[in-house]
């Protein structure tokens, strides 16, 4: 087996695709895993898909039970709140947990699976202020894959790689356009209507980014 | 609302049955959270059910994907070994990354609910040797916790207890006895079949905690 196999959590947003992209680009064979957690964009899991699908990986969707909510990208009793890039502390947006639960998952596929790392696109520069995409937090999970699997034990701990952590958005961008990433397939918007609502926080932080990259986005009709 | 609110994960054995009456019996009000993980012993879960039940507790079944196998105790097609509590290493009976997920949920779920503590009544003494056992990982959990959510960003720290984690067996089955543990609604067979198999690693650690704590276990028909 290839020393190099890892899997990459896929949302069907520009982060994560760009590292799937990154992550082949460096030879690993990749698995794919999306979450269905119940988030009120349905449509960025048949982005993910399509993404999959376009370079040919392995991809699973798993079902996450949040039922509990406590998010405004799952609660239909909160409302999205209009972006605001400048806000201080954690939006409303924040998923309790949540990459916490999928680094998780997708922890437990790599080590039953034998692979040695999991790919995640968290990016702690132009990002909505959520704690678990800051490198203190990926830093973290790393000690717990060490003490807490059998990886760890045996003395090779499956790798927690944040390639993008310390990008600026609009160099993810830069990163994944030279790297071919079909960005026409990807999905950002919160609301998850058929056209981006370019309010809420992830449309703004997309705009700005293809802006500064000299980029048009290829979503947007003009 | 009390700042005494906590999640338990009960599995329906003897450790986190007295991990809850240990929480209960400490004034704190709590919620249950049990996992449907496809695990073989489908038993356990009615087990917890009852046990939550028998207290009053506000109880929930979360399902959770673990298709991808690599634990004897999930995959048919790996057989459960017959117990050996000399032997070294992580057993086959370790299910890659569990108590990682579990915790990710609870943790989800407590700081949605603005509780303060996810107990679990992991155990490190008298164990079958997995790595999500240990203090270890419970301090680099703990970490998580404080850098990726935002309880930790917030300065109130939603915190891991195990409160197990350095007794014995018998020590546990002691205090579990002292505070009314239910012990004849648990269970701890790795098989699950009607009547506990006395071969698996878990009977074995059981049956000799009974007997060093001097209790009989009523589990047991005599």
């Amino acid at each position: 087996m290839s020393n190099k196999r890892g899997v990459v959590l896929l949302s069907g947003g520009i982060d994560s695709a760009t590292t799937l992209y990154y992550a082949l680009d460096k030879g690993y064979e990749i698995d794919v895993l999306t979450f269905d957690y119940g988030q009120k964009n349905r449509g960025e899991i048949g982005s993910a898909k399509s993404i999959a699908q376009a370079v040919g990986v392995e991809y699973k969707v798993i079902k996450l039970d949040f039922s509990w909510g406590g998010s405004a990208l799952l609660d239909k009793d909160i409302e999205l709140p209009k972006g605001d890039l400048e806000r201080e502390g954690v939006p409303i947006s924040y998923v309790p947990s949540r990459n916490i639960v999928f680094l998780s998952c997708a922890l437990s596929y790599a080590e039953t699976k034998l692979f040695n790392e999991v790919f995640i696109g968290a990016n702690a520069v132009d990002y909505s202020g959520y704690p678990d995409c800051r490198p203190s937090f990926i830093e973290a999970f790393q000690r717990v894959v060490d003490y807490g699997t059998k990886s760890g034990v045996e003395g090779n701990s499956i790798k927690i790689a944040a390639p993008l952590l310390n990008l600026k958005k609009s160099e993810i961008i830069s990163l994944g356009d030279s790297l071919n990433v079909p960005f026409n397939l990807t999905s950002s918007c919160y609301k998850g209507d058929s056209e981006p609502c370019m309010e809420c926080d992830s449309c703004l932080i997309r705009e700005q980014g293809f802006k500064e990259a000299g980029l048009e986005d290829p979503i947007i009709k003009r």
